[in-house]
Protein backbone atom coordinates (compact mmCIF):
# COMPACT_ATOMS: atom_id res chain seq x y z
CA UNK A 1 0.00 0.00 0.00
CA UNK A 2 1.00 3.77 -0.34
CA UNK A 3 0.35 6.43 1.88
CA UNK A 4 0.22 9.42 0.64
CA UNK A 5 1.52 11.44 4.11
CA UNK A 6 2.54 14.62 5.93
CA UNK A 7 4.64 13.66 8.91
CA UNK A 8 3.53 16.98 10.42
CA UNK A 9 -0.34 15.98 9.88
CA UNK A 10 -2.58 14.76 13.06
CA UNK A 11 -4.66 13.24 10.01
CA UNK A 12 -2.11 11.25 8.75
CA UNK A 13 -0.57 10.30 12.00
CA UNK A 14 -4.10 8.79 12.77
CA UNK A 15 -3.81 6.05 10.14
CA UNK A 16 -0.10 5.82 10.74
CA UNK A 17 -0.75 5.18 14.16
CA UNK A 18 -3.46 2.17 13.39
CA UNK A 19 -1.76 0.48 10.77
CA UNK A 20 1.19 0.36 13.27
CA UNK A 21 -0.89 -1.70 15.40
CA UNK A 22 -2.49 -3.69 13.59
CA UNK A 23 1.40 -4.54 12.02
CA UNK A 24 0.02 -3.49 8.28
CA UNK A 25 3.07 -2.29 6.62
CA UNK A 26 3.26 0.48 3.70
CA UNK A 27 5.11 2.89 2.19
CA UNK A 28 5.38 6.65 2.59
CA UNK A 29 5.13 9.37 0.12
CA UNK A 30 5.32 12.86 2.02
CA UNK A 31 3.46 15.31 -0.26
CA UNK A 32 4.09 19.60 0.92
CA UNK A 33 1.17 20.72 3.29
CA UNK A 34 2.80 24.25 2.49
CA UNK A 35 3.12 24.66 -1.24
CA UNK A 36 -0.02 22.92 -2.21
CA UNK A 37 0.51 23.51 -5.77
CA UNK A 38 0.93 20.10 -6.87
CA UNK A 39 -1.70 18.34 -5.58
CA UNK A 40 -4.02 17.73 -8.51
CA UNK A 41 -0.90 16.74 -10.35
CA UNK A 42 -0.75 13.86 -7.04
CA UNK A 43 -3.83 13.37 -5.97
CA UNK A 44 -6.84 14.37 -8.78
CA UNK A 45 -8.65 10.37 -9.07
CA UNK A 46 -7.63 9.31 -5.62
CA UNK A 47 -8.68 11.83 -3.40
CA UNK A 48 -11.76 14.19 -4.48
CA UNK A 49 -10.45 16.60 -1.62
CA UNK A 50 -6.84 16.65 -2.68
CA UNK A 51 -5.83 16.47 0.84
CA UNK A 52 -3.71 14.08 2.59
CA UNK A 53 -3.94 11.36 3.76
CA UNK A 54 -4.69 9.71 0.65
CA UNK A 55 -4.06 5.67 0.64
CA UNK A 56 -3.90 3.68 -2.50
CA UNK A 57 -4.15 -0.56 -1.87
CA UNK A 58 -2.06 -2.88 -3.49
CA UNK A 59 -5.21 -3.54 -6.44
CA UNK A 60 -5.05 0.58 -7.46
CA UNK A 61 -8.19 1.60 -5.89
CA UNK A 62 -7.81 4.33 -3.34
CA UNK A 63 -9.18 5.53 -0.15
CA UNK A 64 -9.56 9.33 1.57
CA UNK A 65 -10.50 11.02 4.55
CA UNK A 66 -8.55 9.72 7.31
CA UNK A 67 -11.51 8.83 9.66
CA UNK A 68 -12.92 6.68 6.60
CA UNK A 69 -9.38 4.79 6.27
CA UNK A 70 -9.39 3.90 9.79
CA UNK A 71 -12.77 2.65 9.73
CA UNK A 72 -11.41 0.54 7.18
CA UNK A 73 -8.66 -0.92 8.47
CA UNK A 74 -10.41 -1.44 11.92
CA UNK A 75 -13.51 -3.14 10.77
CA UNK A 76 -13.37 -7.19 12.20
CA UNK A 77 -10.11 -5.96 14.58
CA UNK A 78 -10.05 -5.19 18.36
CA UNK A 79 -9.83 -1.39 17.32
CA UNK A 80 -13.75 -1.43 16.36
CA UNK A 81 -16.61 -2.59 18.46
CA UNK A 82 -18.78 -5.41 17.21
CA UNK A 83 -22.12 -3.75 18.69
CA UNK A 84 -23.89 -1.96 15.97
CA UNK A 85 -24.67 0.95 18.53
CA UNK A 86 -20.79 1.03 20.22
CA UNK A 87 -20.23 1.21 16.28
CA UNK A 88 -22.35 4.37 15.91
CA UNK A 89 -20.88 6.02 18.73
CA UNK A 90 -17.42 5.34 17.45
CA UNK A 91 -18.63 7.19 13.75
CA UNK A 92 -20.29 9.83 16.29
CA UNK A 93 -16.90 10.88 17.72
CA UNK A 94 -15.14 10.64 14.28
CA UNK A 95 -17.75 13.17 12.75
CA UNK A 96 -17.15 15.33 16.11
CA UNK A 97 -13.62 15.45 15.27
CA UNK A 98 -13.82 16.40 12.12
CA UNK A 99 -16.75 18.89 12.19
CA UNK A 100 -16.06 20.30 16.05
CA UNK A 101 -12.42 20.03 16.92
CA UNK A 102 -10.18 19.55 14.19
CA UNK A 103 -11.20 22.89 11.76
CA UNK A 104 -10.18 24.66 15.01
CA UNK A 105 -7.24 22.80 16.72
CA UNK A 106 -5.64 21.18 14.09
CA UNK A 107 -6.14 24.59 11.98
CA UNK A 108 -4.62 26.57 14.70
CA UNK A 109 -1.83 24.49 14.83
CA UNK A 110 -1.01 24.58 11.52
CA UNK A 111 -1.66 28.53 11.30
CA UNK A 112 1.28 28.70 14.72
CA UNK A 113 3.61 26.00 14.16
CA UNK A 114 3.30 24.51 10.76
CA UNK A 115 3.16 27.23 8.56
CA UNK A 116 4.06 29.83 10.86
CA UNK A 117 1.95 32.51 9.65
CA UNK A 118 0.24 35.35 11.60
CA UNK A 119 -2.68 35.30 11.68
CA UNK A 120 -5.35 38.39 13.10
CA UNK A 121 -5.95 38.38 16.81
CA UNK A 122 -9.86 37.82 15.87
CA UNK A 123 -8.81 34.64 13.77
CA UNK A 124 -6.70 32.96 16.58
CA UNK A 125 -9.54 34.07 19.51
CA UNK A 126 -12.10 32.05 17.32
CA UNK A 127 -10.57 29.05 16.75
CA UNK A 128 -9.28 28.83 20.34
CA UNK A 129 -13.00 29.29 21.17
CA UNK A 130 -13.74 26.20 19.03
CA UNK A 131 -10.94 24.31 19.89
CA UNK A 132 -12.15 25.16 23.97
CA UNK A 133 -15.24 23.78 23.94
CA UNK A 134 -14.01 20.76 22.11
CA UNK A 135 -11.52 20.08 24.56
CA UNK A 136 -14.25 21.08 27.14
CA UNK A 137 -16.67 18.08 25.56
CA UNK A 138 -13.84 15.89 25.63
CA UNK A 139 -12.69 16.50 29.27
CA UNK A 140 -16.68 16.09 30.23
CA UNK A 141 -16.89 12.33 28.22
CA UNK A 142 -13.59 11.19 29.92
CA UNK A 143 -14.80 12.19 33.64
CA UNK A 144 -17.50 9.30 32.94
CA UNK A 145 -15.36 6.47 31.11
CA UNK A 146 -11.65 5.54 30.50
CA UNK A 147 -12.51 5.61 27.01
CA UNK A 148 -14.67 7.61 24.09
CA UNK A 149 -16.73 4.44 23.44
CA UNK A 150 -17.24 1.01 25.65
CA UNK A 151 -14.67 -0.14 27.97
CA UNK A 152 -11.96 -0.06 25.16
CA UNK A 153 -9.43 1.89 23.30
CA UNK A 154 -10.54 2.41 19.83
CA UNK A 155 -10.69 4.32 16.84
CA UNK A 156 -12.38 6.82 17.81
CA UNK A 157 -9.57 7.08 20.72
CA UNK A 158 -6.72 7.52 18.07
CA UNK A 159 -8.89 9.66 15.64
CA UNK A 160 -9.00 12.22 18.78
CA UNK A 161 -6.12 11.87 20.11
CA UNK A 162 -4.22 12.35 17.04
CA UNK A 163 -4.63 16.91 17.67
CA UNK A 164 -5.64 16.63 21.08
CA UNK A 165 -2.26 15.41 21.92
CA UNK A 166 -0.37 18.13 20.48
CA UNK A 167 -3.30 21.21 21.51
CA UNK A 168 -0.39 22.81 23.40
CA UNK A 169 1.39 23.53 19.92
CA UNK A 170 -1.36 25.64 19.28
CA UNK A 171 -1.77 27.03 22.93
CA UNK A 172 -3.91 24.90 24.29
CA UNK A 173 -3.98 24.10 27.92
CA UNK A 174 -4.72 20.77 29.30
CA UNK A 175 -3.54 21.49 32.59
CA UNK A 176 -6.97 21.72 34.12
CA UNK A 177 -8.41 18.63 32.36
CA UNK A 178 -7.15 15.89 34.27
CA UNK A 179 -9.36 13.48 32.42
CA UNK A 180 -8.07 13.95 29.26
CA UNK A 181 -4.55 13.99 30.55
CA UNK A 182 -5.17 10.69 32.17
CA UNK A 183 -6.68 9.07 28.63
CA UNK A 184 -3.94 10.35 26.87
CA UNK A 185 -1.67 8.74 29.04
CA UNK A 186 -3.96 5.55 28.50
CA UNK A 187 -3.76 5.99 24.71
CA UNK A 188 0.03 6.28 24.63
CA UNK A 189 0.37 3.00 26.97
CA UNK A 190 -1.41 0.73 23.78
CA UNK A 191 0.54 -1.76 22.63
CA UNK A 192 2.71 -1.10 19.03
CA UNK A 193 1.93 2.70 20.22
CA UNK A 194 3.95 5.49 17.96
CA UNK A 195 4.35 8.87 18.14
CA UNK A 196 3.56 11.65 15.58
CA UNK A 197 7.30 12.03 14.87
CA UNK A 198 7.83 8.60 13.78
CA UNK B 1 -38.29 7.82 19.37
CA UNK B 2 -37.13 12.00 19.58
CA UNK B 3 -35.34 13.88 17.03
CA UNK B 4 -34.29 17.00 18.12
CA UNK B 5 -34.81 19.23 15.22
CA UNK B 6 -34.47 21.92 13.25
CA UNK B 7 -37.03 22.63 10.29
CA UNK B 8 -34.52 24.94 7.92
CA UNK B 9 -30.94 22.72 8.84
CA UNK B 10 -29.84 20.60 6.10
CA UNK B 11 -28.64 18.21 8.56
CA UNK B 12 -31.48 17.47 10.25
CA UNK B 13 -33.05 17.20 6.71
CA UNK B 14 -30.95 14.29 5.88
CA UNK B 15 -32.31 12.34 8.77
CA UNK B 16 -35.73 12.90 8.34
CA UNK B 17 -35.58 12.11 4.47
CA UNK B 18 -33.78 8.54 5.48
CA UNK B 19 -36.32 8.05 8.31
CA UNK B 20 -39.44 8.49 5.77
CA UNK B 21 -37.57 5.98 3.00
CA UNK B 22 -37.45 3.89 5.74
CA UNK B 23 -40.78 3.90 6.75
CA UNK B 24 -40.07 4.80 10.46
CA UNK B 25 -42.22 6.81 12.51
CA UNK B 26 -40.82 9.43 15.34
CA UNK B 27 -41.35 12.42 17.13
CA UNK B 28 -39.72 15.99 16.23
CA UNK B 29 -38.87 18.67 18.85
CA UNK B 30 -38.26 21.88 17.20
CA UNK B 31 -34.84 23.66 18.14
CA UNK B 32 -33.94 27.19 17.21
CA UNK B 33 -30.70 27.48 15.27
CA UNK B 34 -30.48 31.40 16.19
CA UNK B 35 -31.13 32.08 19.87
CA UNK B 36 -29.21 29.06 21.46
CA UNK B 37 -28.84 29.76 25.09
CA UNK B 38 -31.18 26.59 25.57
CA UNK B 39 -28.86 24.26 23.93
CA UNK B 40 -27.16 23.10 27.40
CA UNK B 41 -30.53 22.48 29.28
CA UNK B 42 -32.12 20.78 26.13
CA UNK B 43 -29.24 18.57 24.83
CA UNK B 44 -26.32 18.17 27.51
CA UNK B 45 -25.63 14.30 28.21
CA UNK B 46 -27.32 13.57 24.91
CA UNK B 47 -24.68 15.33 22.40
CA UNK B 48 -21.60 16.17 23.25
CA UNK B 49 -21.60 19.25 20.40
CA UNK B 50 -25.19 20.44 21.50
CA UNK B 51 -26.26 20.52 18.15
CA UNK B 52 -29.32 19.48 16.21
CA UNK B 53 -30.04 16.73 14.92
CA UNK B 54 -29.56 14.80 17.93
CA UNK B 55 -31.57 11.40 18.22
CA UNK B 56 -33.13 9.83 21.21
CA UNK B 57 -34.06 6.02 20.77
CA UNK B 58 -36.75 4.56 22.60
CA UNK B 59 -34.48 2.63 25.29
CA UNK B 60 -33.26 6.36 26.41
CA UNK B 61 -29.86 6.21 24.39
CA UNK B 62 -29.10 9.07 22.15
CA UNK B 63 -26.98 9.23 18.82
CA UNK B 64 -25.74 12.93 17.62
CA UNK B 65 -24.02 13.83 14.47
CA UNK B 66 -26.14 13.86 11.14
CA UNK B 67 -24.49 11.32 9.01
CA UNK B 68 -23.60 8.74 12.03
CA UNK B 69 -27.08 8.87 12.94
CA UNK B 70 -27.87 8.20 8.93
CA UNK B 71 -25.40 4.71 9.26
CA UNK B 72 -26.89 3.91 12.41
CA UNK B 73 -30.78 3.69 10.19
CA UNK B 74 -28.93 2.31 7.10
CA UNK B 75 -26.83 -0.51 8.39
CA UNK B 76 -28.27 -3.59 7.09
CA UNK B 77 -30.92 -1.87 4.50
CA UNK B 78 -30.84 -0.92 0.75
CA UNK B 79 -29.31 2.43 1.71
CA UNK B 80 -25.84 1.14 2.50
CA UNK B 81 -23.78 -1.14 0.01
CA UNK B 82 -22.93 -4.60 1.73
CA UNK B 83 -19.74 -4.33 0.18
CA UNK B 84 -16.98 -3.39 2.43
CA UNK B 85 -15.06 -1.22 0.34
CA UNK B 86 -17.88 0.46 -0.65
CA UNK B 87 -19.01 1.10 2.69
CA UNK B 88 -15.49 2.47 3.44
CA UNK B 89 -16.45 5.18 0.56
CA UNK B 90 -19.49 6.22 1.87
CA UNK B 91 -17.88 6.80 4.69
CA UNK B 92 -15.48 8.63 2.69
CA UNK B 93 -18.28 11.00 0.98
CA UNK B 94 -19.96 11.54 4.41
CA UNK B 95 -16.84 12.99 5.66
CA UNK B 96 -15.47 15.10 2.62
CA UNK B 97 -19.69 16.19 3.32
CA UNK B 98 -19.00 17.09 6.63
CA UNK B 99 -15.10 18.91 6.22
CA UNK B 100 -15.29 20.37 3.04
CA UNK B 101 -19.00 20.96 2.01
CA UNK B 102 -21.17 21.73 4.77
CA UNK B 103 -18.72 24.27 6.18
CA UNK B 104 -18.76 26.37 3.25
CA UNK B 105 -22.34 26.13 1.45
CA UNK B 106 -24.68 25.20 4.76
CA UNK B 107 -22.78 28.27 6.84
CA UNK B 108 -23.31 30.70 4.50
CA UNK B 109 -27.11 29.64 3.66
CA UNK B 110 -27.12 29.96 7.09
CA UNK B 111 -25.78 33.48 7.18
CA UNK B 112 -27.65 35.00 4.29
CA UNK B 113 -31.20 32.65 4.11
CA UNK B 114 -31.73 31.81 7.76
CA UNK B 115 -30.40 34.23 10.36
CA UNK B 116 -30.15 36.96 8.02
CA UNK B 117 -26.76 38.15 8.70
CA UNK B 118 -24.57 40.68 6.98
CA UNK B 119 -20.74 38.83 6.90
CA UNK B 120 -17.92 40.76 5.32
CA UNK B 121 -17.58 40.51 2.07
CA UNK B 122 -13.84 38.37 2.76
CA UNK B 123 -16.18 36.02 4.46
CA UNK B 124 -18.36 35.75 2.18
CA UNK B 125 -15.45 34.78 -0.37
CA UNK B 126 -13.99 32.43 1.59
CA UNK B 127 -17.03 30.14 1.74
CA UNK B 128 -17.97 30.50 -1.72
CA UNK B 129 -14.73 29.62 -2.73
CA UNK B 130 -14.82 26.72 -0.68
CA UNK B 131 -18.47 26.03 -1.88
CA UNK B 132 -17.39 26.13 -5.20
CA UNK B 133 -14.18 23.79 -5.02
CA UNK B 134 -16.23 21.63 -3.04
CA UNK B 135 -19.20 21.51 -5.71
CA UNK B 136 -16.17 21.34 -8.23
CA UNK B 137 -15.35 17.89 -7.04
CA UNK B 138 -18.78 16.25 -6.73
CA UNK B 139 -19.78 17.26 -10.37
CA UNK B 140 -16.11 15.92 -11.39
CA UNK B 141 -17.36 12.90 -9.70
CA UNK B 142 -20.75 12.80 -10.89
CA UNK B 143 -19.41 12.81 -14.33
CA UNK B 144 -18.12 9.06 -13.99
CA UNK B 145 -21.36 7.64 -12.13
CA UNK B 146 -24.69 8.06 -11.71
CA UNK B 147 -24.49 7.73 -7.90
CA UNK B 148 -22.08 8.76 -5.27
CA UNK B 149 -20.84 4.96 -4.59
CA UNK B 150 -21.38 2.01 -6.64
CA UNK B 151 -24.51 2.10 -8.95
CA UNK B 152 -27.12 2.53 -6.30
CA UNK B 153 -28.53 5.56 -4.11
CA UNK B 154 -27.08 5.54 -0.73
CA UNK B 155 -26.91 7.57 2.64
CA UNK B 156 -23.76 9.16 0.75
CA UNK B 157 -26.15 10.92 -1.73
CA UNK B 158 -28.87 11.97 0.92
CA UNK B 159 -25.79 13.91 2.85
CA UNK B 160 -24.42 15.47 -0.02
CA UNK B 161 -28.23 16.19 -1.31
CA UNK B 162 -29.08 17.70 1.85
CA UNK B 163 -27.10 20.98 1.25
CA UNK B 164 -26.50 20.53 -2.37
CA UNK B 165 -29.84 21.23 -3.23
CA UNK B 166 -30.38 24.20 -1.44
CA UNK B 167 -26.79 25.98 -2.60
CA UNK B 168 -28.95 28.37 -4.39
CA UNK B 169 -30.06 29.85 -1.68
CA UNK B 170 -26.25 30.69 -0.47
CA UNK B 171 -25.46 32.18 -3.75
CA UNK B 172 -24.29 28.84 -5.80
CA UNK B 173 -24.76 28.51 -9.32
CA UNK B 174 -25.20 24.79 -10.37
CA UNK B 175 -26.64 25.68 -13.75
CA UNK B 176 -22.92 25.01 -14.94
CA UNK B 177 -22.82 21.80 -13.27
CA UNK B 178 -25.15 19.24 -15.71
CA UNK B 179 -23.99 16.09 -14.23
CA UNK B 180 -24.63 17.36 -10.31
CA UNK B 181 -28.07 18.45 -11.38
CA UNK B 182 -28.92 15.15 -13.26
CA UNK B 183 -28.33 13.67 -10.10
CA UNK B 184 -30.16 16.38 -7.76
CA UNK B 185 -33.54 14.86 -10.04
CA UNK B 186 -32.59 11.34 -9.71
CA UNK B 187 -32.51 11.62 -5.91
CA UNK B 188 -35.18 13.29 -6.29
CA UNK B 189 -37.49 10.58 -7.76
CA UNK B 190 -36.32 7.94 -5.13
CA UNK B 191 -39.24 6.41 -3.81
CA UNK B 192 -40.83 7.99 -0.25
CA UNK B 193 -38.63 10.99 -1.17
CA UNK B 194 -39.82 14.43 0.96
CA UNK B 195 -38.66 17.97 0.82
CA UNK B 196 -36.68 19.71 3.38
CA UNK B 197 -40.04 21.81 4.35
CA UNK B 198 -41.78 18.54 4.85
Amino acid sequence: MLLYDSAVSGNCYKVRLLLAQLSLSYERREVDVIDRSNRAELLAGLNPALRVPTLVLDDGRSLAESNAILWHFARGTLYLPRDPFEQTKVLQWLFFEQYSHEPYIAVLRFWLAVAKLTPSGEEVEAKHKGGEAALDALERELELRPYLVGDAYTIADIALYAYTHVAGEAGFDLSARPATRAWLERVKSQPRHVPITD
